[in-house]
């Protein structure tokens, strides 16, 4: 029982540090203080910096896609769906939590952690490939407009940190959302 | 003309640095041996590491905005130039050589470095909104398509390096210019 809790205070304190900081510049001490646990949790349960960042990063990953998920596979028609998704609010200028950390040199240096984020981007884009599908568009135009959707939420994220325009994410979606379902924009 | 050669130097050597491996773990030391002039020439033409940022950023955003100004500006159309400018070969696993920058920590936090980032993306943001205005659109249409258009580009090379397939790029990009310009894709 309180081991279990130790292990999800220290995920949480990493999480929030590795988004606060990004993963390089966060000791395995930082996340020790910042959790409020005994140091021999923190080496019982990552006896390493990577097994913690694996952790950390994965359950910011799970997190992430189970919201996704919940709107991307509602019962409603699959263009509002599609929308919803888009047009969910975000906090533009504090970065996308997972796609911040592709641009993270000690995450893409370890070939475990990459592959997690690896992992999260190509389970997005089948679901939304299939979201696609279920439009009525064939195979390889559903997954291109996929690729289109996620990038255009990842783009926005840069240019509205670039720009310190909180707005920025907000313009990117409505100018895609205009040419993806005209209809539900007039 | 030598002191002009040897500044020229630097800033070409601090580019390729800054693109390699970002501006925070490069060294005005690391510059100066890359570039192969002398000790004196870096301190006489850039006495600080931000004068050295400052230039070294400045001439990047200059060759970019330089490169996609003849595409956008040019005779054709201009849907033929927003298609021409989204369709244009990228790196994608290399990364927006400005756009990287918005995810280095030293960028952000120097309101210097910052501003010269943010200039470029209002002023590529501007000229992209205006070829969408001669295209007939009202004024918030094209401003919202052209944050859409650039945030394809910059969030295709975010999934790109996440999921490290090349093509991520490219897919994001047909899926965009399927929904922009249908009948030259048919």
């Amino acid at each position: 029982m309180s081991t279990t809790t130790a292990r999800d205070r220290l995920v949480g304190a990493a999480q929030d540090l590795f988004a606060a900081q990004g993963v390089g510049a966060t000791s395995p001490r930082a996340v020790l203080a910042a959790s409020g646990v005994g140091q021999g949790s923190l080496y019982h349960h990552f006896p390493t910096k990577h097994d913690l960042a694996v952790a950390a990063i994965g359950a910011t990953v799970d997190d992430a896609l189970a919201r996704a998920m919940r709107t991307l596979r509602s019962d409603s028609p699959a263009i509002t769906r599609l929308v919803a998704y888009l047009e969910r609010p975000r906090d533009a200028l504090a970065g996308c939590k997972v796609g911040r950390l592709t641009s993270d040199q000690a995450v893409m240096d370890d070939d475990g952690l990459h592959d997690v984020l690896t992992a999260y981007f190509v389970r997005l884009l089948g679901v939304t490939t299939d979201v696609f599908r279920e439009t009525g568009l064939p195979d390889d135009v559903a997954r291109d407009r996929a690729h289109a959707a996620i990038a255009i939420i990842q783009g926005g994220y840069v240019l509205a940190r670039a720009t310190q325009d909180p707005d920025a994410l907000a313009a990117a979606v409505r100018g895609f959302v205009g040419l993806l379902a005209p209809k539900e924009n007039t």
